[in-house]
C-alpha cells in the first residue's frame, strides 16, 4: 500500500461528484458500446478502425451533445470528448483508455476506462459541478495492436506526434494501410473539431481492468497502479542440421528442436527457482524448421518475453538468457535478437496520491499493486503526471469472451475516478 | 558381419556379368535420368507423377526395345522392364527402386536402385547371357509420399493389391487425385503393357544409397542389409490455458508450451542416456496454439518418431514415453494418439547369403547393417524373399540437393546387385 492521505484534498466537491455516480447509467453505457462487435460467446470482435469500431465511434459522438462539450479528434483518430472548465487556459484533466479489442476480446478491456469517464461527465452533470480546469475523456486509437502493429498508436502519437508519420505505413493483413483507416475514421466523425496531436495535460488517469488474478485473490475491489513493469522480449534461433529421422544416430545430430526445447525448458525452471513473484517469463513462440514428423529440425526460433517492475531484475534476466543458451546450445549454433524493450513506467507521486484518497472515500477493500500489461498510460506518462486505478477481472481473464468484472466493482471504480478526477480539476 | 560363403554359387557366369558392368554407362543412365527435373543446385525435383516425372517414364520406356525385352506397366503405375528369362513359367527375379523424389530431393534416392537394375540387363547382354529366370527391373509408384500420402503406394499395392483402392482417392494439396495421376501414366506409355497388380516373384533385391553416415565413418563401399527398423509414429496434445504474458504469475500458469519443452527436452535426454547406438528419436513437429509473444500458449502438438530394429525396445520406448509425459505434465493435461506403427522387417536368409556372396566378390570394404529409412523393399519382404543393398552416402547427406555417392562405390553396388541377381535367376 502506498501511504494515504498524504493530501489534504477540498473533498466536498468530489465527494459530492462520486456521490452521483449512476451505475445503472454506466452500465447501461458499457453494454451499448459493446453491443458494437458482440458476439455470441458475449466475446466483443472489434478491432482498430474496422467498421465495426467506427460505427461504435458513430455512436460515441452522438452522446454529450451540450454547450460545454466538444468531441474533437486529432491526426492519430483518437477521439477526445472536452468539458469545458472554469479557467479553459489550464491544461485539461485527462482520463480515458481504448475501445478497440482484440481479434476476439471482452467487453471491458479498454471500454471500462471510457466509460468510465463518460460516467464521471454524466455525475458532475448531475452534481452541477463546475470544474476550474477542463476535463477530457479520450478513447485512444488502436491500443490493441492485433491489426496494426504496434499498439497503443494513437496514445503512442499523442505523447510524441513525430511517431505518427512511421505508424501510416503501418499495413494490416489484408494490406490495408493504417493511414487510409485513420482517414476513414476523420471521415465518420464530420461533428468531431478536428486538432492537432497532443496538447499539454495537467494529468492523466487511466481506469481499467486489471487483467490478471492478483486483486481478485487479495480480495480487492480496488486497486492504484503505482507502476507498469518493464520489459524486453527477444527472438532466439537455434540453427541445426536437417537429417533422416530414421538413418541419423542421436549422437550425429545437431537437432535445433531438442536443442531449443532444453533450452526453453530450462529458462522456465531457473525462472521459476529465483521465487520472485513480479517475474514473468513468457515464451509464447515456438517456429520449428521444416517442421516434418520423420525430420530432424534444422531451424527453431522462439520468442522470450521477460517482464519485471525493476530495471535491475530485467538486466539480470537478460544474463541468465545468455547463460542457459550458452550452457545448451550444444553442437547447434544460436542468435539472439532484442525485438523491444520499455523500462518500467513509475507513475506520478501527486496523481498516485489523489488516487489513494479517492479510493479510501469509497469505502472498498482496496491495493496499490504493479501493471502486468502495456497500457495508453505508459505514453501519457511520457508527457505527463499519470496513474492507473485497476477494478479486477474476474478470475484473472482477459482478452477472451469470458473477460468480466462485478457490477459493483466496476461502479466503485467510477467513483473513486470520480473523485480523483474532481480533485485534480478543481485545484 | 553376416556370415558369408554360406552357399556354393556357381560363380563364373555371375563373375561374368559383373565383370561386364560398364561404371560409364551406369553414371550416363543416371545422368540422364537426373535431367529431368533437375535444378540449379543440382537437386532433382521430381515428385511422383508430376508431368516431369512422366518425362522420365517416357524416357524409362526407349530404353532396352529388342524381342526380349518388355515394358510392362500396373494398376498402380509401376513401370516394369523384364527380360526374359529360358523358364518364362518360373517366378521372376526382381530389383529395382523408384524415380520420384521429395520436392527438393537428391539425384541418387531411388533412381540408383533403378539405374543398377537396367546397368545390369546391360551387362547380361554384353556377357551374352541366359537367365533361367526372368529379370525383372521396376520402377515403384509414388515412394516419397510427399506429393500423394501415404509413400511406398505402388510397392505397397504390388504386394497387396486391395490396398490400391484406398490409395486411389490420395489427393495433393492442389486437390489432383492419385487416380486421374495414375491414368496420366498409363496414357503417356503406351508401349508398355498393361498387367494386373502383382504376381508372384521368387527373390527381390533393391539397391539403394544409406541416407545416413553409418557406413562412410565405417569406411565400408557396400552393405549388405539385414533388416528395416520398426517404427512407431505418436502425436501428443498438451493442453493448458491461454494467459496475458504480462499479468499471470508464473504460479498461476498451466503453460502448455513451457510442459511441452520440457515433455521433449526429458525424452531426448533419457534416450540419449540409453547409450542404444540402434535407436532413432524425433520430435520434428511442434505447433503452438496460439502463437503469440505475449499470450502463454493454451496447445502444444508435438510428434515422436520411434525408431529400433527390435520390437522389444519400441515397446520399452513407448512406455519411457508414458512416463515422461506423465512425470512433467504438472497442471496441464495431455494426450498421446499412436498415429503408425510398422515392425521391425527381417530379410530373407537366403537372399542375405547371396547378397554377402556378391560383396565379397567385389571385392571392396563391405559390412552387413540395418536400414533407418523405409525402402519398397520392406513392403516386398511381405510377398517374397527379399534384402537390400546399400552404397554409401557422402556425410550420410540425403533429401537433399547435395545428396551424393563416390562414383567408384556406386559401381560397385552395381557389380554387386549383377553377381547377386545373376546367381538368383541361374538356379
Amino acid at each position: 500500500m502506498n501511504s494515504l492521505h498524504e493530501i489534504q484534498v477540498p473533498a466536498s466537491q468530489a465527494q459530492g461528484v462520486m456521490d452521483h455516480i449512476n451505475g445503472d447509467r454506466l452500465m447501461q453505457m458499457l453494454r451499448q458500446l459493446a453491443s458494437f462487435g458482440m458476439r455470441n460467446d458475449s466475446g466483443v470482435s472489434r478491432e482498430a478502425l474496422t467498421p465495426t469500431e467506427l460505427e461504435a465511434r458513430q455512436w460515441l459522438c452522438s452522446l454529450f451533445t451540450g454547450s460545454q462539450y466538444q468531441w474533437v479528434i486529432d491526426d492519430a483518430a483518437n477521439l477526445l470528448l472536452r468539458r469545458e472548465g472554469t479557467c479553459p487556459e489550464l491544461a485539461p484533466v485527462m482520463t480515458g483508455s481504448h475501445i478497440d479489442t482484440q481479434p476476439v476480446g471482452g467487453w471491458l478491456d479498454g471500454a471500462y476506462g471510457v466509460m468510465a469517464g463518460l460516467e464521471v461527465l454524466h455525475a458532475l452533470d448531475d452534481a452541477g459541478i463546475q470544474t476550474r480546469r477542463a476535463i477530457e475523456v479520450v478513447a485512444w486509437t488502436n491500443e490493441e495492436g492485433s491489426r496494426f502493429s504496434p499498439g497503443a498508436m494513437g496514445s503512442s502519437a499523442f505523447s510524441q506526434p513525430d511517431r505518427l508519420i512511421g505508424f501510416l505505413e503501418a499495413q494490416d493483413n489484408d494490406g490495408h494501410r493504417f493511414e487510409s483507416a485513420r482517414d476513414a475514421a476523420l471521415q465518420v466523425t464530420p461533428a468531431a473539431k478536428k486538432a492537432a496531436l497532443g496538447h499539454p495535460v495537467h494529468a492523466y488517469i487511466e481506469a481499467h481492468i486489471e487483467q490478471g488474478p492478483v486483486m481478485e485473490l487479495g480480495g480487492y475491489s480496488l486497486g492504484v497502479v503505482s507502476s507498469i513493469q518493464g520489459v524486453r522480449w527477444y527472438e532466439v534461433t537455434v540453427h541445426g542440421n536437417s537429417a533422416h529421422a530414421g538413418t541419423t544416430p542421436l549422437m550425429a545430430r545437431q537437432d535445433a528442436l531438442l536443442t531449443a526445447a532444453t533450452m526453453v525448458s530450462q529458462l522456465g525452471a531457473e525462472a521459476a527457482a529465483r521465487n520472485d513473484h513480479a517475474l514473468r517469463l513468457t515464451v509464447g513462440r515456438f517456429e520449428v524448421s521444416p517442421g516434418s514428423i520423420n525430420t530432424v529440425a534444422d531451424r527453431v526460433t522462439f520468442s522470450v518475453d521477460i517482464r519485471h517492475p525493476q530495471e535491475s531484475e530485467l538486466i539480470a534476466m537478460q544474463d541468465l538468457l545468455g547463460s542457459v543458451l550458452e550452457r545448451n546450445v550444444g553442437t547447434c549454433t544460436h542468435e539472439v535478437r532484442l525485438l523491444m524493450q520499455r523500462s518500467p513506467t513509475l507513475f506520478d507521486d501527486h496523481v498516485l496520491s489523489v488516487l489513494s484518497a479517492a479510493v479510501v472515500a469509497t469505502g472498498v477493500p482496496h491495493c496499490s499493486l504493479g501493471s502486468g500489461a502495456f497500457h495508453d498510460a505508459m505514453y501519457l506518462a511520457d508527457c505527463c503526471p499519470a496513474a492507473m486505478l485497476f477494478v479486477p477481472s474476474i478470475e484473472g481473464i482477459s482478452h477472451n469472451a469470458a473477460e468480466n468484472t462485478h457490477t459493483a466493482d466496476l461502479v466503485a471504480g467510477a467513483k473513486a475516478l470520480a473523485f480523483a478526477l474532481v480533485t485534480l480539476a478543481i485545484t
